[in-house]
């Protein structure tokens, strides 16, 4: 059964996911790196992106399983670009380079329309704006029985767990304080969206959480 | 150098010291006991509390090191008492029996006076009156040489963070929503206060968090 999930997502200890002040020249925001600094090392990260070498262990799996068996992206147009509000051409394509190491179709939630940029590797972007119930729908049918990956940021991720969508959510949380910036948690309250914590697994740079869809909400 | 620490402070993944609807009942409130679950199975903690046995490891080691060197705690009135408002009278002695387990003097923050409480073992409960920082003071005088450790609750730790008086804080990060409750870290931005993320150490059934004072607050 084909899963909407987050994997790899890494928040603060004190709950964000990007710093604040975010920029073009600072897209995550100040400090935001530090969220990411495990996932960057890990083996799995560099052998794609990287000169080799690389952290083993836990990171590293979570880094690998999170790539494994993804049918589709799903993400958020600040994820896609730097811009905010109308697209004032179609130069951007992405942070990626030519040949984007999705290699699927990723569905991008924009408010502004622009017509699906095929990239190199077998990536394409198609930019959804109808919602994100219908960017789900549209991801389902290109994943087909695999997963679809739901990368971020931390706003696309809240309006999904609002709506009781996501299956799984694999959170890694960083030994670093950010103070302020986006926080992905806050004032959800993920009992009640039916939502249980499935575990903690750690070991590496950061600790990993789990949380799913409770299978029988009624119980707690 | 005497420290002002925190040890073995439990949270939910979504932050949470403590859950919702606290009662006499339910003095941690619902849910609240899976922010604990990995301290009360330690073998440190069994060996004082319970039947012998218990876990080894990491959520032992700390549960161990958060014991030693301790010549004096703190605590908020609502970590000594259930009740709220004005003592009804004396009669209530704490959670703990007759030895309570923290056998040097404990400061308790109140708005209500009570005469000391002298209990077996050498704990003796002094209440406090006149604000968080004469509670320090006279547990620096207390403590000497050793450390003072400030228990809780979540109101408690939150006011001695924004006054910047908390040396080091060890966060127990539990594999457990609880949704609502007492939010630790929420609007605190502890960066701007002086602290740093002294590191993740991990492997047990909490992810073990470092919170310190920087030494030089102006590097970040």
């Amino acid at each position: 059964m084909s899963k909407l999930r987050v994997s790899c997502f890494g928040i603060s200890l004190d709950g964000y996911g990007a710093g604040p002040r975010q920029s073009l020249d600072n897209p995550l925001g100040e400090g935001g790196f530090g969220v990411h600094k495990w996932h960057i090392e890990t083996a799995a990260f560099q052998e794609v992106h990287g000169t080799g070498g690389g952290t083993k262990g836990v990171d590293d799996a979570f880094e690998r399983k999170g790539a494994e068996n993804v049918g589709a992206w799903i993400m958020g147009r600040n994820m896609f670009s730097p811009q905010r509000g109308a697209w004032l051409n179609h130069d951007w394509k992405g942070w990626w380079g030519d040949n984007p190491p999705y290699h699927v179709p990723v569905f991008v939630l924009t408010h502004h329309a622009r017509p699906d940029l095929v990239m190199d590797g077998g990536t394409t972007f198609h930019f959804v704006t109808d919602g994100i119930e219908s960017a789900l729908k549209r991801a389902r049918q290109a994943a087909g029985t695999r997963d679809i990956r739901l990368g971020g940021g931390v706003e696309t991720i809240r309006q999904y767990l609002i709506a009781g969508l996501i299956d799984e959510m694999h959170l890694a949380v960083s030994p670093v304080l950010l103070g302020s910036g986006e926080h992905l948690l806050r004032d959800l309250y993920l009992l009640q969206l039916g939502y249980e914590c499935g575990g903690t697994f750690s070991a590496g740079q950061a600790a990993h959480m789990i949380v799913r869809k409770r299978v029988n909400p009624d119980h707690r």
